[in-house]
Protein backbone atom coordinates (compact mmCIF):
# COMPACT_ATOMS: atom_id res chain seq x y z
CA UNK A 1 0.00 0.00 0.00
CA UNK A 2 1.04 3.08 -0.94
CA UNK A 3 0.35 5.52 2.14
CA UNK A 4 1.05 5.02 5.48
CA UNK A 5 0.36 6.91 8.27
CA UNK A 6 2.19 6.31 11.38
CA UNK A 7 0.32 7.68 15.04
CA UNK A 8 -2.54 7.14 17.52
CA UNK A 9 -6.50 6.84 16.74
CA UNK A 10 -6.84 9.11 19.77
CA UNK A 11 -4.78 12.01 19.20
CA UNK A 12 -6.56 14.83 17.68
CA UNK A 13 -3.64 15.76 14.78
CA UNK A 14 -3.85 11.77 13.90
CA UNK A 15 -7.23 11.89 12.91
CA UNK A 16 -7.60 15.41 11.23
CA UNK A 17 -5.22 13.36 8.81
CA UNK A 18 -7.45 10.26 9.03
CA UNK A 19 -10.61 12.26 8.17
CA UNK A 20 -8.86 13.88 5.56
CA UNK A 21 -7.75 10.14 4.07
CA UNK A 22 -11.72 9.17 4.79
CA UNK A 23 -13.07 12.30 2.68
CA UNK A 24 -10.85 11.16 -0.36
CA UNK A 25 -12.21 7.56 0.25
CA UNK A 26 -8.37 6.60 0.17
CA UNK A 27 -6.67 3.38 1.47
CA UNK A 28 -3.68 3.75 4.14
CA UNK A 29 -1.62 1.23 6.23
CA UNK A 30 -1.99 2.66 9.83
CA UNK A 31 1.21 1.89 12.04
CA UNK A 32 0.44 2.45 15.33
CA UNK A 33 2.50 4.47 17.92
CA UNK A 34 2.62 4.05 21.17
CA UNK A 35 3.02 7.29 23.29
CA UNK A 36 2.77 5.79 26.45
CA UNK A 37 6.21 3.97 26.05
CA UNK A 38 7.98 6.79 24.19
CA UNK A 39 7.97 5.13 20.69
CA UNK A 40 7.75 8.81 19.49
CA UNK A 41 11.04 9.86 21.07
CA UNK A 42 13.17 6.72 19.44
CA UNK A 43 16.04 7.50 17.20
CA UNK A 44 14.34 6.06 14.52
CA UNK A 45 11.01 7.46 14.75
CA UNK A 46 12.56 11.17 15.13
CA UNK A 47 13.95 10.39 11.34
CA UNK A 48 10.21 10.69 10.59
CA UNK A 49 9.29 13.57 12.68
CA UNK A 50 12.06 15.60 14.14
CA UNK A 51 9.77 17.02 17.00
CA UNK A 52 9.42 13.51 17.77
CA UNK A 53 5.41 13.58 17.51
CA UNK A 54 2.95 11.97 15.23
CA UNK A 55 0.96 11.67 13.37
CA UNK A 56 3.45 11.24 10.50
CA UNK A 57 2.37 11.01 6.79
CA UNK A 58 4.39 8.09 4.25
CA UNK A 59 3.31 8.38 0.71
CA UNK A 60 6.01 6.62 -1.55
CA UNK A 61 9.36 8.35 -1.02
CA UNK A 62 7.52 11.35 0.48
CA UNK A 63 7.60 12.20 4.64
CA UNK A 64 5.79 14.45 6.31
CA UNK A 65 4.59 15.63 9.65
CA UNK A 66 2.32 18.43 10.59
CA UNK A 67 -1.51 17.65 10.68
CA UNK A 68 -2.69 20.61 8.79
CA UNK A 69 0.26 20.43 5.79
CA UNK A 70 -0.34 16.71 5.45
CA UNK A 71 -4.58 17.31 5.10
CA UNK A 72 -3.35 20.43 2.45
CA UNK A 73 -0.61 17.33 0.49
CA UNK A 74 -3.73 14.59 -0.05
CA UNK A 75 -6.53 17.40 -0.85
CA UNK A 76 -3.91 18.81 -3.61
CA UNK A 77 -2.16 15.72 -4.98
CA UNK A 78 -5.69 13.45 -4.99
CA UNK A 79 -7.85 15.94 -5.78
CA UNK A 80 -9.94 13.91 -8.27
CA UNK A 81 -10.37 11.22 -5.56
CA UNK A 82 -13.67 11.08 -3.21
CA UNK A 83 -15.13 15.02 -1.89
CA UNK A 84 -12.99 18.25 -3.16
CA UNK A 85 -11.69 19.29 0.08
CA UNK A 86 -10.28 22.72 -1.78
CA UNK A 87 -11.33 24.83 -4.89
CA UNK A 88 -9.04 25.96 -8.03
CA UNK A 89 -10.91 28.90 -7.98
CA UNK A 90 -7.81 31.05 -6.71
CA UNK A 91 -10.16 33.95 -5.07
CA UNK A 92 -11.77 31.01 -3.35
CA UNK A 93 -9.09 29.56 -2.71
CA UNK A 94 -7.62 33.13 -0.82
CA UNK A 95 -10.76 32.76 1.35
CA UNK A 96 -10.27 29.29 2.22
CA UNK A 97 -7.17 29.52 3.40
CA UNK A 98 -7.81 32.39 5.62
CA UNK A 99 -10.13 30.25 7.10
CA UNK A 100 -7.47 27.99 7.89
CA UNK A 101 -5.47 29.81 9.40
CA UNK A 102 -8.53 31.26 11.83
CA UNK A 103 -8.24 28.05 12.55
CA UNK A 104 -4.90 27.33 13.67
CA UNK A 105 -4.37 30.52 15.20
CA UNK A 106 -7.19 31.50 17.18
CA UNK A 107 -9.69 28.42 17.46
CA UNK A 108 -7.49 25.76 17.79
CA UNK A 109 -5.04 27.80 21.06
CA UNK A 110 -8.30 28.08 22.89
CA UNK A 111 -10.41 24.88 21.45
CA UNK A 112 -7.12 22.45 22.23
CA UNK A 113 -6.15 23.89 25.71
CA UNK A 114 -9.97 23.24 26.91
CA UNK A 115 -10.22 19.67 25.21
CA UNK A 116 -7.11 19.35 27.05
CA UNK A 117 -8.06 20.33 30.26
CA UNK A 118 -11.94 18.43 30.01
CA UNK A 119 -11.49 16.05 28.35
CA UNK A 120 -7.76 14.36 27.87
CA UNK A 121 -6.52 15.29 31.09
CA UNK A 122 -9.74 13.51 32.97
CA UNK A 123 -8.69 10.39 30.65
CA UNK A 124 -5.16 10.35 32.08
CA UNK A 125 -6.21 11.10 35.90
CA UNK A 126 -5.10 14.36 35.92
CA UNK A 127 -6.76 17.37 37.56
CA UNK A 128 -8.40 19.76 35.28
CA UNK A 129 -7.10 23.66 36.16
CA UNK A 130 -10.35 25.73 36.18
CA UNK A 131 -8.34 28.78 36.27
CA UNK A 132 -7.55 27.49 32.61
CA UNK A 133 -10.71 26.56 31.81
CA UNK A 134 -12.62 30.00 32.47
CA UNK A 135 -9.52 31.94 30.76
CA UNK A 136 -9.73 29.79 27.48
CA UNK A 137 -13.80 29.88 27.78
CA UNK A 138 -14.03 33.63 27.51
CA UNK A 139 -11.51 33.65 24.36
CA UNK A 140 -13.58 30.88 22.43
CA UNK A 141 -16.70 32.54 22.99
CA UNK A 142 -15.06 35.54 21.17
CA UNK A 143 -13.77 33.29 18.13
CA UNK A 144 -16.91 32.05 18.25
CA UNK A 145 -18.88 35.49 18.03
CA UNK A 146 -17.03 35.69 14.90
CA UNK A 147 -17.85 31.73 13.21
CA UNK A 148 -21.78 33.03 14.16
CA UNK A 149 -21.21 36.38 11.95
CA UNK A 150 -18.86 34.34 9.09
CA UNK A 151 -21.65 30.83 9.01
CA UNK A 152 -24.91 33.66 8.55
CA UNK A 153 -23.07 34.63 5.51
CA UNK A 154 -21.89 31.56 3.90
CA UNK A 155 -22.75 28.06 4.93
CA UNK A 156 -18.95 26.79 5.78
CA UNK A 157 -16.14 29.20 6.90
CA UNK A 158 -14.63 28.49 3.70
CA UNK A 159 -17.07 29.51 1.37
CA UNK A 160 -20.14 27.41 -0.02
CA UNK A 161 -19.07 24.10 0.37
CA UNK A 162 -17.10 21.80 2.83
CA UNK A 163 -13.43 22.31 3.02
CA UNK A 164 -10.50 21.53 4.39
CA UNK A 165 -10.71 24.90 6.86
CA UNK A 166 -13.95 23.41 8.15
CA UNK A 167 -12.62 19.77 8.47
CA UNK A 168 -9.71 20.82 10.66
CA UNK A 169 -11.59 21.67 13.23
CA UNK A 170 -13.25 18.28 13.72
CA UNK A 171 -11.12 16.29 16.13
CA UNK A 172 -10.98 19.41 18.55
CA UNK A 173 -14.80 20.04 18.35
CA UNK A 174 -15.75 16.43 18.59
CA UNK A 175 -14.02 16.06 22.13
CA UNK A 176 -15.20 19.36 23.09
CA UNK A 177 -19.29 17.92 22.77
CA UNK A 178 -18.40 15.85 25.64
CA UNK A 179 -17.61 18.84 27.59
CA UNK A 180 -19.43 21.25 29.12
CA UNK A 181 -17.94 23.70 26.59
CA UNK A 182 -20.90 22.26 23.76
CA UNK A 183 -23.07 25.38 25.62
CA UNK A 184 -20.97 27.48 23.59
CA UNK A 185 -21.51 25.87 20.78
CA UNK A 186 -25.33 25.47 21.16
CA UNK A 187 -25.32 28.82 22.33
CA UNK A 188 -24.87 30.31 18.57
CA UNK A 189 -27.54 28.27 15.94
CA UNK A 190 -25.36 29.07 12.84
CA UNK A 191 -22.52 27.41 14.53
CA UNK A 192 -24.41 25.09 16.21
CA UNK A 193 -26.03 23.62 12.44
CA UNK A 194 -22.59 23.81 10.83
CA UNK A 195 -21.11 21.35 13.81
CA UNK A 196 -24.25 19.27 13.82
CA UNK A 197 -23.45 19.11 9.91
CA UNK A 198 -20.23 18.61 9.58
CA UNK A 199 -19.85 16.25 12.38
CA UNK A 200 -22.42 13.86 10.44
CA UNK A 201 -20.49 13.50 7.52
CA UNK A 202 -19.79 9.78 6.77
CA UNK A 203 -16.06 10.71 6.74
CA UNK A 204 -16.18 11.55 10.22
CA UNK A 205 -18.37 8.72 11.07
CA UNK A 206 -16.04 6.36 10.07
CA UNK A 207 -13.01 7.97 12.28
CA UNK A 208 -15.66 7.94 15.39
CA UNK A 209 -16.11 4.11 14.26
CA UNK A 210 -12.62 3.39 14.94
CA UNK A 211 -12.06 4.86 17.95
CA UNK A 212 -14.32 2.39 19.13
CA UNK A 213 -12.58 -0.60 18.18
CA UNK B 1 -3.34 51.12 -7.09
CA UNK B 2 -4.57 47.83 -7.24
CA UNK B 3 -3.76 46.53 -3.85
CA UNK B 4 -3.99 48.43 -0.45
CA UNK B 5 -2.49 47.27 2.89
CA UNK B 6 -3.91 48.43 6.29
CA UNK B 7 -1.47 48.00 8.99
CA UNK B 8 0.96 49.64 11.27
CA UNK B 9 4.71 49.58 10.07
CA UNK B 10 5.84 48.35 13.66
CA UNK B 11 3.59 45.08 13.38
CA UNK B 12 5.10 41.82 13.73
CA UNK B 13 2.37 40.58 11.24
CA UNK B 14 1.99 43.39 9.06
CA UNK B 15 6.07 43.45 8.05
CA UNK B 16 4.63 39.72 7.10
CA UNK B 17 2.87 41.39 4.82
CA UNK B 18 4.59 44.21 3.48
CA UNK B 19 7.99 41.69 3.02
CA UNK B 20 6.00 39.40 0.76
CA UNK B 21 4.97 42.22 -1.22
CA UNK B 22 8.66 43.63 -1.06
CA UNK B 23 10.02 40.29 -2.42
CA UNK B 24 7.23 40.02 -5.38
CA UNK B 25 8.08 43.67 -6.36
CA UNK B 26 4.81 44.92 -6.05
CA UNK B 27 3.66 48.42 -5.51
CA UNK B 28 0.65 48.75 -2.60
CA UNK B 29 -0.94 51.77 -1.06
CA UNK B 30 -0.12 51.61 2.69
CA UNK B 31 -3.27 52.82 5.02
CA UNK B 32 -2.47 53.41 8.61
CA UNK B 33 -4.63 51.89 11.22
CA UNK B 34 -3.75 53.61 14.75
CA UNK B 35 -3.60 51.40 17.26
CA UNK B 36 -3.51 53.25 20.12
CA UNK B 37 -7.07 54.86 19.48
CA UNK B 38 -8.98 51.69 18.95
CA UNK B 39 -8.99 52.32 15.08
CA UNK B 40 -8.91 48.87 14.32
CA UNK B 41 -11.86 47.62 16.76
CA UNK B 42 -14.31 50.53 14.82
CA UNK B 43 -17.40 48.71 12.76
CA UNK B 44 -15.45 49.83 9.39
CA UNK B 45 -12.62 48.34 9.87
CA UNK B 46 -14.47 45.52 11.99
CA UNK B 47 -16.06 44.69 8.17
CA UNK B 48 -12.46 44.49 6.86
CA UNK B 49 -10.97 41.84 9.88
CA UNK B 50 -13.88 40.60 12.09
CA UNK B 51 -11.11 39.97 14.83
CA UNK B 52 -10.25 43.64 14.61
CA UNK B 53 -6.65 43.74 13.84
CA UNK B 54 -3.83 44.21 11.54
CA UNK B 55 -3.31 43.73 8.68
CA UNK B 56 -5.84 43.59 5.82
CA UNK B 57 -4.99 43.22 2.48
CA UNK B 58 -7.52 44.42 -0.23
CA UNK B 59 -6.48 43.61 -3.88
CA UNK B 60 -9.11 44.69 -6.32
CA UNK B 61 -12.18 43.16 -5.13
CA UNK B 62 -10.52 40.45 -2.63
CA UNK B 63 -10.50 41.16 0.94
CA UNK B 64 -7.74 38.85 3.24
CA UNK B 65 -7.05 39.02 6.66
CA UNK B 66 -4.19 36.67 8.80
CA UNK B 67 -0.97 37.47 7.68
CA UNK B 68 0.11 33.90 6.52
CA UNK B 69 -2.59 33.38 4.30
CA UNK B 70 -2.17 36.99 2.59
CA UNK B 71 1.71 36.19 2.34
CA UNK B 72 0.35 32.89 0.61
CA UNK B 73 -1.99 34.26 -1.69
CA UNK B 74 0.41 37.19 -2.97
CA UNK B 75 3.43 34.33 -3.95
CA UNK B 76 0.63 32.33 -5.94
CA UNK B 77 -1.29 34.87 -7.74
CA UNK B 78 1.84 37.13 -8.37
CA UNK B 79 4.55 33.72 -8.95
CA UNK B 80 5.92 35.27 -11.84
CA UNK B 81 6.72 38.82 -10.37
CA UNK B 82 9.82 39.26 -8.52
CA UNK B 83 11.86 36.03 -6.49
CA UNK B 84 9.79 32.71 -6.67
CA UNK B 85 8.68 32.46 -3.10
CA UNK B 86 7.23 29.25 -3.61
CA UNK B 87 7.01 25.88 -6.02
CA UNK B 88 5.26 24.35 -8.55
CA UNK B 89 6.53 21.00 -7.83
CA UNK B 90 3.98 18.78 -5.82
CA UNK B 91 6.75 16.97 -3.48
CA UNK B 92 8.29 20.23 -2.51
CA UNK B 93 5.80 22.27 -2.31
CA UNK B 94 4.35 19.40 0.21
CA UNK B 95 7.62 20.19 1.99
CA UNK B 96 7.60 23.38 2.00
CA UNK B 97 4.25 23.95 3.94
CA UNK B 98 5.19 21.21 6.77
CA UNK B 99 8.14 23.91 7.48
CA UNK B 100 5.32 26.67 6.79
CA UNK B 101 3.68 25.15 9.74
CA UNK B 102 6.51 24.19 11.70
CA UNK B 103 6.89 28.46 11.77
CA UNK B 104 2.95 28.92 12.92
CA UNK B 105 2.52 25.85 15.41
CA UNK B 106 5.79 25.53 16.73
CA UNK B 107 8.54 28.69 16.12
CA UNK B 108 5.77 31.37 16.72
CA UNK B 109 4.55 30.45 19.55
CA UNK B 110 7.69 30.61 21.72
CA UNK B 111 9.32 33.31 19.85
CA UNK B 112 6.48 35.61 19.41
CA UNK B 113 5.95 35.53 23.37
CA UNK B 114 9.75 36.20 23.68
CA UNK B 115 9.58 39.29 21.47
CA UNK B 116 6.51 40.24 23.52
CA UNK B 117 8.26 40.37 26.29
CA UNK B 118 11.10 41.82 25.56
CA UNK B 119 10.81 43.88 23.15
CA UNK B 120 7.29 44.90 22.85
CA UNK B 121 6.49 45.33 26.55
CA UNK B 122 9.59 47.75 26.96
CA UNK B 123 8.30 49.85 24.01
CA UNK B 124 4.87 50.01 26.08
CA UNK B 125 6.45 50.89 29.66
CA UNK B 126 5.79 47.24 30.65
CA UNK B 127 7.66 45.10 32.76
CA UNK B 128 8.85 42.29 31.28
CA UNK B 129 8.04 38.67 32.99
CA UNK B 130 10.84 36.49 33.88
CA UNK B 131 8.87 33.28 34.38
CA UNK B 132 7.50 34.01 31.27
CA UNK B 133 10.85 34.19 29.66
CA UNK B 134 12.52 31.47 31.16
CA UNK B 135 9.45 28.85 30.22
CA UNK B 136 9.59 30.26 26.27
CA UNK B 137 13.70 30.37 26.34
CA UNK B 138 13.50 26.69 27.11
CA UNK B 139 10.90 25.74 24.31
CA UNK B 140 12.54 27.50 21.95
CA UNK B 141 15.60 26.09 22.37
CA UNK B 142 14.44 22.66 21.47
CA UNK B 143 12.97 24.15 18.03
CA UNK B 144 15.93 25.77 17.38
CA UNK B 145 17.96 22.40 17.61
CA UNK B 146 15.73 20.83 15.17
CA UNK B 147 15.90 23.73 12.78
CA UNK B 148 19.98 23.74 13.22
CA UNK B 149 19.74 20.17 12.27
CA UNK B 150 17.51 20.68 9.78
CA UNK B 151 19.89 23.51 8.11
CA UNK B 152 22.68 20.95 7.94
CA UNK B 153 20.99 19.33 5.49
CA UNK B 154 18.76 22.02 3.38
CA UNK B 155 20.20 25.53 2.93
CA UNK B 156 16.69 26.61 3.57
CA UNK B 157 13.94 25.24 6.02
CA UNK B 158 11.57 24.67 2.99
CA UNK B 159 14.24 23.43 0.46
CA UNK B 160 17.93 24.80 -1.34
CA UNK B 161 15.90 28.25 -2.16
CA UNK B 162 14.39 31.19 0.41
CA UNK B 163 10.54 30.32 -0.02
CA UNK B 164 7.75 31.24 2.72
CA UNK B 165 9.04 29.20 5.19
CA UNK B 166 11.90 31.06 5.89
CA UNK B 167 10.02 34.79 4.94
CA UNK B 168 7.56 34.11 7.91
CA UNK B 169 10.38 34.08 10.71
CA UNK B 170 11.90 37.42 9.37
CA UNK B 171 9.45 40.05 11.82
CA UNK B 172 10.05 38.06 15.10
CA UNK B 173 13.70 37.52 14.13
CA UNK B 174 14.39 40.48 13.67
CA UNK B 175 13.12 41.85 16.93
CA UNK B 176 15.02 38.69 18.84
CA UNK B 177 18.01 40.34 17.42
CA UNK B 178 17.85 43.16 19.67
CA UNK B 179 17.40 41.10 22.72
CA UNK B 180 19.15 38.21 24.49
CA UNK B 181 17.62 35.73 22.95
CA UNK B 182 20.05 36.56 19.79
CA UNK B 183 22.04 34.44 22.01
CA UNK B 184 20.45 30.95 21.22
CA UNK B 185 20.59 31.89 17.39
CA UNK B 186 24.53 32.55 17.85
CA UNK B 187 25.15 29.56 19.56
CA UNK B 188 23.84 27.32 16.30
CA UNK B 189 26.00 28.00 13.58
CA UNK B 190 23.50 27.02 11.31
CA UNK B 191 20.58 28.75 12.44
CA UNK B 192 23.25 31.53 12.84
CA UNK B 193 24.01 31.45 9.18
CA UNK B 194 20.63 30.91 8.24
CA UNK B 195 19.42 34.08 10.22
CA UNK B 196 22.09 36.61 8.46
CA UNK B 197 21.57 35.33 5.19
CA UNK B 198 16.79 35.99 5.14
CA UNK B 199 17.56 39.20 7.48
CA UNK B 200 20.19 40.59 4.50
CA UNK B 201 17.79 40.13 1.74
CA UNK B 202 17.39 43.67 0.13
CA UNK B 203 13.07 42.92 0.67
CA UNK B 204 13.86 42.84 4.25
CA UNK B 205 16.29 45.59 4.31
CA UNK B 206 13.49 47.59 2.48
CA UNK B 207 10.99 47.02 5.84
CA UNK B 208 13.68 48.21 7.76
CA UNK B 209 14.03 51.54 6.29
CA UNK B 210 10.27 51.81 6.31
CA UNK B 211 10.60 51.28 10.35
CA UNK B 212 12.96 54.18 10.55
CA UNK B 213 10.51 56.34 8.48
Amino acid sequence: MAIKVHGLPFSIATQRVLVTLAEKELDYEFVYIDLATGQQKTEDFVKLHPFGQVPVLEDGDLTLFESRAIAQYIAHTYADKGNPLITSNPKKMAILSVWTEVEAQRFDPQAYKLAYELVIKPILGRTTDEAIVTEHEGKLAEVLDVYEARLTQSKYLGGDSFTLADLHHLPVINYLMGSKIKALFDARPHVSAWCADILARPAWQKIIALMKH
